[in-house]
This record gives structure tokens, sequence and C-alpha cells, in this order.
């Protein structure tokens, strides 16, 4: 059953450089906390390489199937930067310079070191709008409920600032966590029955494993998990992490060794 | 043009705490850098939550299109991991216990803690092989080019391990990194044309933009690009390189202000 309040998004990360390894995203994890205060879920990403057809089949695959879709990447003024093109093809529209978008750039730079690769940088599908950022002055844009965003981080978090009036607003996910010092298997038949009990609620178990060696001693491990539930009635939330509490307290866990976030 | 030599991978991340922003993603990234050496590449990767139909989905699309698939996520003992279950309806086979995961997982419990939450560990599709670790005994599994591994990094990265002499070799793309102390726009047309003459490498233009402050004075911009020539032929990226190196010169970049990587 498809919740009615649930605004969700997909997030399309384009280029080679994240697919090789070169450059670790943070792109998808900011984007998803960003949108989690207008309850806007991210449901799904793809990462795609620097290829036009590649780009035109996820974002038509994705803008048809979530509310929203936010891009990272490609909107430069090198060969590489293929994203405007390949998003112009994505909805059959013409590419081209964007007035407003001109007159940023080129109050940007002196008058002979604006150039024609530079000039690219304003080149839009017909229709979209821009989307500004307080970092550079190269706009990224927007058509019908895609959203095209710069790759480099600290752009791509001030275009969010100046794409969030345009958003839909649902019930925003509410996250609470348990950390305890217990096995995931020592847990997982009790909490899968808290999670029958709570199906409004997702309950997720995340392991951790790290080594510890204080002031020289053998190296010590520490196992325990992370519980965390979620959900957008903060009495369910709050009941079911009652119960997961109470569970940890079962398993003779001391209440002070409990840690809640 | 399909390269011959290529083989190409995709990767599969599976785990609500992913795409929710919670957790940060780092195995895309590693299992790209593992597979390099060997010649495969990351042609594509997808974020799914944890949903057997959006799994099962994916899986299937790219376990067609790809030599390889890698899924990450969702082999634990918690109702919530249910990637073999997901893996084995998207080959339409029955998943049970396997005799030897059962015996790892066995020999590493005391006899009354070994309960079924944790048996459901050795559960794999049908004429799966396991991948082993030598961090925990929890084993992934392989089925026919789809390799299944766990979301914990250092536990996927023993995995890896295992997973490496079932892999056919290529030729592995060789990377040359050249950064230089100016803005993109400057160089994007000679860059255009180096890519025109060198069909047969690809050429990346990375910006960055940094702020130091050293010494209490004003923070100071710096600007510049990292260039990257990939390539599977030594001798082509080479003298792409050459090329881009003495792009970097003719725009008055002084020698030793150039960084080669």
């Amino acid at each position: 059953m498809q919740d009615p309040k649930r605004i969700t998004a997909a997030v399309l990360v384009i280029g080679d450089e994240i697919l090789s390894g070169r450059t670790q995203d943070t792109n998808l994890a900011a984007i998803a906390r960003f949108l989690g205060p207008f309850g806007i879920d991210v449901a799904e990403a793809r990462f795609v390489p620097d290829v036009q057809a590649e780009i035109v089949a996820a974002v038509n695959a994705l803008r048809s199937r979530y509310d929203y879709v936010f891009t990272t990447g490609g909107i430069g003024p090198t060969h590489d930067d293929i994203t405007a093109d390949a998003i112009g093809a994505a909805f059959g529209r013409l590419v081209d310079h964007h007035p407003e978008a001109l007159a940023l750039l080129a109050a940007r730079y002196a008058p002979g070191d604006f150039n024609e690769r530079r000039k690219r940088m304003a080149r839009v599908p017909e229709g979209a709008s821009l989307v500004k950022n307080s970092v550079s002055a190269a706009p990224g844009f927007q058509i019908e409920n895609v959203f095209v965003m710069a790759g480099v981080p600290k752009i791509m978090q001030a275009m969010l600032e100046d794409i969030a009036p345009r958003l839909a607003r649902g019930v925003p996910v509410i996250s609470s966590t348990l950390t305890v010092p217990l096995p995931e298997g020592a847990i997982a038949e009790d909490l899968a029955g808290i999670q029958r009990r709570y199906p409004e609620v997702t309950i997720g178990s995340y392991p951790f494993f790290s080594e510890r060696s204080p002031g020289g001693e053998p190296a010590q491990r520490r196992i325990g998990t992370s519980l965390v539930v979620r959900g957008r009635d903060s009495a369910k939330v709050e009941a079911a992490m009652a119960e997961v509490r109470q569970l940890a307290l079962n398993q003779g866990v001391a209440p002070d060794s409990l840690k809640m976030s």
C-alpha cells in the first residue's frame, strides 16, 4: 500500500569519477538528509557514467516513477559535462543559452574571459527554470520534476537551499536509535516480533564491530547493534522503541549501557 | 562501440539506512577500486531500499546487462535482512540452509546460542556457492554472475578477497592525473581538442575550490582543476597526458606548480 503522505525522490549521480572509485560520493547522503525534514524520502538512487544514453535512460525511468529526481554532476564548461544535453534529450526539448544564466555568468568574468566554453554553462533545456547558488555563478536548472545540480558538494548544497521553497511538504519521518551492547543474533527473534506488532514503523538493525586498544593494552573487540525505529507517527515510533528498549533490558543489559539518539 | 577487452560490473547497494542518509556508503568506491586492477569497470550502481520487489527488479536488470553484479547489505540474522530471499526470487530458485554455511556458523556459537535466527544466515538460493570471509563466520554467496556480500565494510572487503580468484581478468585502465592551478573554463576549449584527437582515452576535468586561512590571515580562495586521463593503452594515455601538460604550460603555469599523480 502506497502511503498517501509519502513524497518520494530519486537521486541520479552522474560521473565517471564516482564509478571508478576515484571520488567518494557524499551527495546522496547529503540530499537524503536535506529532504528528510520536508517529509520527502529518497526511495532509489542510480549512479551512471558520463554517457548520454545512460543518463537519458536513467532520468526517464526515475522521473516517471518518483515525485522528484535530483541529479548531481556534469554541468561545468568542459567536454565531459553533458548533463544539460542529456536532460534535454530525455525530455525531447531543445537546449539553448538561457538569457538570465548568461547574464549571471557574464557578470562574473572579465569581458575577454567569458569564452564560448564558459557560455556553455548557461545552456538549459527549453522551459527550464534556473537553480541558483550562493557559491558560484553557474546555475543548475529545474525542468518539471527534475532538479539538475552541480557535483561539487558545496555548490550542490547551496543549490538545495534555492530549491527548498519549490518542494512539496509531506509528513517527516521520525527516527529513533538505540545502541545496545549485544550482537544482532541474540535479539533478532524478539525484534521480528516487535516489527510484526508495529507494521506502521520500520525497524532496522545495524551491527557494528570495532576494535579499541586503550592505553596500549591488547585490542578489545566491541560488538554492538544500532536499532533504528522509523515512522511518520511519533506515538507508534515511541511505543515500538519502548518495546525495543525493554527487549534489551530483558537480555540483562544494564540501563546505563543503552544509548538513545 | 563496445570494447572487447572491457569487463563490466554493476554494484547494487541494498539498505534503507543508506537511502535515508543515516549511513554514508563507502562500499561502491571500495568495490570499484578493488576491481580496477582486474580490468573490471563498474559501469553502473543502484541503491535500493529493503523491499523485495525493488531488489528483484534491480538485480534482474543488472545481471542481464553486465558481466558481474556485486550486492552489499541485507544478509544478517534480523527481519530486515531479506537479500537471500530476494536473490532467490530474482533467479526463481528455492532458498534453503546450505550445509557448509550451517557448519561454519555452528562452529562459531556456543550450542545454545545457535538459534533459528542465526541459522537464517546460512540460507542461500539453490546452486549458490559460498563467499567466505576472514572476519565473521556468516558467508555471502555467488549465484551465476551475482556476488552477494555483507554491508559492513570490513566484512565486505574480506569477501572481495575470497571472490578475487573467481573473476575474469581484463586489461586494467591506466589513470594519470595532473592537478593544475587553473579554472576549468580557461582550458576547456583546448581540452576538448585533445579529447577529439585521442578518442581511445577519456579525459575528465574535476574542478576544486578550497579556502585556506593560514596564520589567521584572511581566507584565500584556491581554485584548481584535476585533469584525469584514463585508458587501457598506456602509450595513448601518456601521449594525451603530455598534451594536457603542455596545455597548462601554454597558459603560463610554472612547471613546478603542476602536480602529477
